[in-house]
């Protein structure tokens, strides 16, 4: 009997994908950026010695959100510290009323201003930049570009000798938040960028020296690959307000990078969803419960706050039942929140796979583990759906008639 | 032969979901809401004439995302034209560092703080209204109270002489913004509520005058039905920063009334997306175009943003490529990226199922009618699902092991 297979080809074993992860570290940028010595960065930041108090920062897509992410993990806390050197606004639409609003909260003539566009051309930031070119004098006193090295807006900023800071070719935007994208705007807003690649560090090592991270992570890429016809959704549930900006880095980094044609032409890709404990307790919860069982879920929660704040020993008329809350402090409350959420769907529906992810406190060290976890828990999953989860040909259709379209103007 | 079926319940016809939408009609309270008269309400809040400048309402879920739906949507415009009367800050979640970050934007003392809770018993609305009472002298002089007329709440309310206001028992958290919860403080902050109200009522009479509404929400009601275990997902696509807001809200109340147990023990629901045009052309799109086609895209477009706002006719130096944008407003460029986006992924990708749709302008009317367009959508896919559209049974659960672990602190 012969029996000849013309079968598509089939996943890899975890031995197999951790050798091409490797083989792929060698190439891809993203990987090597947390070994990367800052001290040239920071000195060079310091000599500049831009006095302006607000930073814009002219970006969309992978030029903002990890930077944003970050930024707004941290803000708050920043501020409360009297640590916060520069506010951050961002740029990122063309939309004309959203723009003149985020305008008019600014100082234009105490703003330093940052264009950051890897591929130089990208038309929202290049037409944001005009504009603000027309209203407000800008020079290399209150310009940086971010920006490859031999792109054309390097040309122009070669030409106007404005400061500019390189993007590796081989960093992709959505993976390079740890490059200068993301650790220009953050050392000037006075954040750590040190303690930032230390956290990514400690992910990376944990992953590559085989050690807690490494069965970790393949096993979670793997479950994700395996069911992915039945959970075709992943849903971050994340317990802070603060990680609104993470929540929405992640939705980039995984929809972008996972949503591709595969090597057997195949349409491929998880659905990444981004929600916040408790306000979504009060909307998306109830689809989780009870509705298709179509989706992952990860909970993630802040272990300690670090904040005091305390519900008031009051007892409202009419209300007096609810006098158990009394004297909790919030970052109980919020926690605890999670902890009865995560209860009802683990014991209760038994059909919802979940996973927990604690973060011990708000710091840069924190914030930089988990987005490297997230890149690398990519990099994984991009392997084991026969992908390229670096690249994103399915945007150009819409770039190429949107240019059609302008020069018929 | 014989044969008897013992099947599950089959869907209706349209002839029988119009008639079940118009017998749900006298007992669902969200339906009349277009056709109340509000001179009372706004004689009442113009005697009360509360002189602060800020507004912070403290709620979740349906008591805050219409409101904030509709005032993030007009925010811009009511300041640029000078007829925002009061600012809105909202305090949803009792994550600490977050609730006083937002407060240290606030003058606490030119604040009116209002209290929204249907049920009068919500524990993040209760708490951090608790500990605004330890920070802040709080009276009728700083406070109004939205809740139901015979809830805990109201029992406080009347109790220390607190101007209250009614949410009816028969109109849900998520379908009340047209209720007080959202004509309060939107009529406080300057909103023209009649032009709300004038909108939504546009969009019921479409529908249950027969007229071009009708033939429309039950044919985009029964693709969502049909072919809801090809397309388990759906997302809306804003172009314009504006509608973050409605994205929210939609998400919301398509999750919460979709996801349930249907009358054959299902679980069903459809997954509502927010995505924001044109930053997630950097971000979800590349996942819409070539990743699983699991996924319905509803375009939003707005016609007319009313703005001039011009690419100034500069040429920067290497950058010469891109002058095709100059002199454009920035109005047009939204809109053309938005047709470009649609036409890639209409021509290119024929599998993908899309709608447009148009707003004409940013007003009031405009919105009253998409919020009210989208609460007549999701009453019939709820019929086609044969589910209770208005209960959220699932997040009892967790409410529950809540309050247990709180009694054992």
């Amino acid at each position: 009997m012969k029996n000849n297979l013309y079968y598509p080809q089939v996943s890899l074993s975890d031995k197999e994908i951790f050798a091409e992860i490797k083989k792929e570290r060698e190439v891809i940028g993203y990987y090597s950026l947390p070994y990367v010595d800052t001290t040239v960065l920071k000195t060079r930041l310091d000599d500049l010695n831009f006095p302006q108090k607000q930073i814009a920062i002219i970006g969309i897509g992978g030029s903002t959100l990890g930077t944003y992410a970050i930024y707004n993990f941290m803000k708050y806390n920043k501020q409360h510290n009297k640590c916060l050197k520069k506010e951050l606004f961002f740029f990122e639409s063309t939309d004309p009323v959203n723009l003149n609003g985020t305008l008019a909260q600014l100082n234009l003539n105490d703003t330093l201003f940052i264009v950051i566009s890897k591929s130089g051309t990208t038309i929202e930031t290049i037409s944001i930049f005009k504009y603000l070119m027309s209203i407000v004098k800008i020079d290399k006193s209150n310009l940086l570009i971010i920006t490859e090295d031999d792109s054309k807006l390097n040309t122009f900023a070669r030409a106007n000798e404005i400061n500019y800071f390189d993007i590796p070719k081989n960093v992709g935007g959505r993976f390079s938040v740890l490059s200068n994208v993301g650790l220009v705007p953050l050392y000037l807003a006075g954040f750590d960028i040190d303690e930032l690649l230390k956290g990514a560090k400690k992910s990376s090592d944990s992953f590559f020296d085989k050690k807690k991270l490494f069965k970790h992570l393949l096993k979670k890429a793997r479950t994700y690959y395996e069911f992915k016809d039945v959970y075709n959704m992943n849903a971050i549930f994340s317990y802070s307000q603060l990680l609104e900006g993470f929540n929405k880095w992640y939705v980039q980094l995984w929809g972008e990078s996972l949503g591709k044609v595969d090597i057997n032409n195949t349409n491929q890709g998880l659905t990444p969803i981004g929600l916040l404990g408790p306000v979504d307790q009060h909307s998306f919860l109830q689809l989780i419960v009870e509705g298709q069982r179509d989706k992952t879920v990860t909970f993630i929660k802040i272990k300690d706050f670090k904040d005091n704040t305390k519900i008031a020993p009051i007892s409202l008329e009419g209300l007096e039942e609810l006098d158990y809350v009394n004297n909790l402090n919030f970052k109980e409350l919020i926690n605890l929140q999670a902890d009865a959420t995560i209860a009802s769907v683990k014991e209760l529906k038994k059909d919802i796979p979940i996973d927990i992810i604690e973060i011990e406190e708000i710091s840069e060290f924190e914030i930089g583990k988990l987005l490297f976890y997230y890149e690398l828990l990519t990099s994984i999953v991009g392997k084991f759906l026969r992908i390229n989860t670096y690249d994103q040909p399915g945007v150009e259709g819409g770039k190429i008639i949107l240019k059609g379209m302008l020069k018929n103007k």
